[in-house]
């Protein structure tokens, strides 16, 4: 029998924490699927095509697929045959919210279980809502997303940037 | 003299987990007023008057009133000329924000207090917000929402389901 | 029927946040039984018998009785026919210990249920802990504990003070 | 070398507890500047020339300056110069994000350190949001904003109080 | 290659959390070491013997092992040629101790990940402490620990308790 | 007037985390007092003359006295006319108990105020204990502590090491 694992995410935009999950999990994983999510009710700015693309990208692990879904996690979970859902833990408030996820998905699912990771220390302040920020505002972004998308994710938040309302202060 | 407690939420909608506290802090006191509050800001999925209804509907102890109310609680404490506030608490992230408001609502009414009790333990996953977004995927109610209510839920959040732009992957 | 609640606690020594819980509680309830612990493992710096006496000493109220117990809490509630019990909350440590405690207690005896008080705001640093520890280097103890237990608390914990082997810096 | 700390934040508006933080750590550092974020994402309240002109009225301290910025703080902290970042710290939730935050701007900029100070013990409880909350109801505003601008935050956030849409239960 | 996890714990006394864990992770991994801590500073309840004891007479699965092992944690994942760490985790506190556990023991070994597996809902309150105080005091240890030890561990704790000294109080 | 700050600690031994915090501190105050608590009740493994040293050995700062102290912090706050007391933080759990050791300070001594320096990210797992721990089972300290202490730790944890009683498993 073959071991399948889901590691979901928005991936809005992908982070070097991302990655070093997804590297590490799949040194125990026959297949680790990265599900990424097309979230209908909270918008990304990302496009869940762009987000696919960047992992694919930079991901070349032969047991790693890149796959998008909707819906209730344990459906993907199911249709992919998988027995476990990795998580990557940044924080207590992390902890707090995943473990809840983590017992109600258990409850409509109980063959498959969670498995926590926590982050790497050199990304343990690192968050795709971070890397926005600091490109909003023209920060490198070195060290903090894989190398071969700084670019892209730089210009993506800089042309939202130019979307803003100026300041009002002279 | 009548003691009077508070029950104090948005109720959008109600869960097995509010039914729980309701019962049980009903035990407690002379009169427990559960108050839906009808917050002017915050956008609730339910209107008032539905979530009024649905504890109505559920609750039916000799010592339970249902109220709606807007403004501050404790205006509404004073209204109904309570002595005690009953908050339900999941986690820690719960506690610090209650135990905030828990000392504001003291300093302002200091005759008033505030008394949390630890949600059950077969309920500590369960919140308004994670029903909500199970019903707008199709996922089960059962055992997550009072039976009488389940159906009136998942259809209310299955219209807001369909509005929801469809996913833009193929 | 009336409703009697247990507040249970070391007391050793009681502070002025002990006496702050029992008002409030004594509030709600027809009769408040305040538990002194003879905890026959972790070896208390005041005998039981002494803690009940300054419970005595300072509290006045007709609905509080201060009894001891040893054993566990759920056996002394049973035999006190009490509904409820009572604890102070400080911070997110004590939360998460006392819910499981909480929860533990509720199985035993599912009849019942553990209220949370949160610690009035100027007490929320107070423990007996950091009472002895401020007594011990004859730090003033004016508005952590009941002024009337002032003098009994220094001695005594000036007394275990002089035990202490001397400082080996010269 | 004179030593200059940066006390960044929205200030929307100015607190009781913002205005003990300035005062404590102006004592410190030989210029403390106060620097009111101008945040083109998050929308305020207040425009950022009243709160500035809330902090000018309240803070009269000949080493604390009053200024805006916008972007990234790592450039308005090079910009003036400073040595350190200064943070008020209420409650676990505020720690961690605000570790994460200080561990990022260390990265973008070694030189500079941040200080966290808990917050006074008479406004553990305190926050803008509150402080809108509250106004937008009528709550009395004595003791938790400087006195001077009890009337002008009261004024402001009962206009955006007739703009809310009336509740829709009779 | 095999994949090889371990499982530590004190295990003094082994509870069904315990159990339960080591069920799921069974699930994951092609062997699964679980490692009896014979720590030579914290004194135990029960001897290494008697705790690899408990673990054989009560898991029967063919791809898990009992050992015991002292000494520091990431030697004896090398000596089993382990490539992941299995730790469950209950509570916030929990979460951050052994954070820090998983960060030194990665700077140690970094081929070696941990993962932490979310206690069943069912045994969130449930510790190996917290079955010895309730065994101790005659409490009913029904559901906490496996059946068929019970009776042992009863003994075991009720051995010890006839050792506490009586309480003072008449 | 000089700016005077204590930074208070057991370092028992001292860590790279503690020498950390120290040149940091010593870069915003005029002089920085390091406090080694010769503490009467919890007994170190280190004498506090041989903690001094350690202190002394590693640290050649111009602005920076290394002391011990006993008793009350506050005191010895008193003693050296700091305004300033100076703690690291590494986590969650010691943010709460030194919030509360802050508060109660600032109760006894109005006039000096309690700054949090969060641990540098490569030292956020790194505590005496830890090393301790790591020194008694034969673990490198390299990167954990000062590589002119290496020795002299590994050897006193050693000594200790060889006081413990054997396992008693074959």
């Amino acid at each position: 029998m073959k071991r399948i694992a889901i590691y979901p995410g928005s991936f809005d935009p992908v982070t070097n924490g991302h990655i070093d999950i997804i590297r590490r999990a799949a040194g125990i994983f026959d297949l680790l699927v990265v599900g990424v999510l097309n979230n209908s009710v909270k918008k990304a700015t990302f496009t869940v095509r762009e987000r696919v693309q960047m992992l694919n990208t930079t991901v070349a692990l032969p047991n790693v697929e890149i796959k998008s879904f909707s819906g209730l996690l344990v459906d993907f979970v199911q249709e992919n045959k998988a027995i476990a859902i990795i998580k990557g833990l940044r924080a207590v408030s992390d902890f707090e919210y995943e473990c809840q996820m983590a017992l109600i998905n258990k409850k409509m699912l109980p063959a498959c279980d969670t498995f926590f990771m926590p982050t790497a220390q050199e990304y343990s302040f690192l968050s795709s809502g971070i890397v926005k920020e600091m490109a909003r505002y023209g920060g490198s972004l070195k060290g903090l997303v894989p190398e071969c998308l700084e670019r892209v994710i730089a210009e993506k938040c800089a042309i939202s940037r130019s979307e803003v309302q100026k300041p009002s202060l002279p």
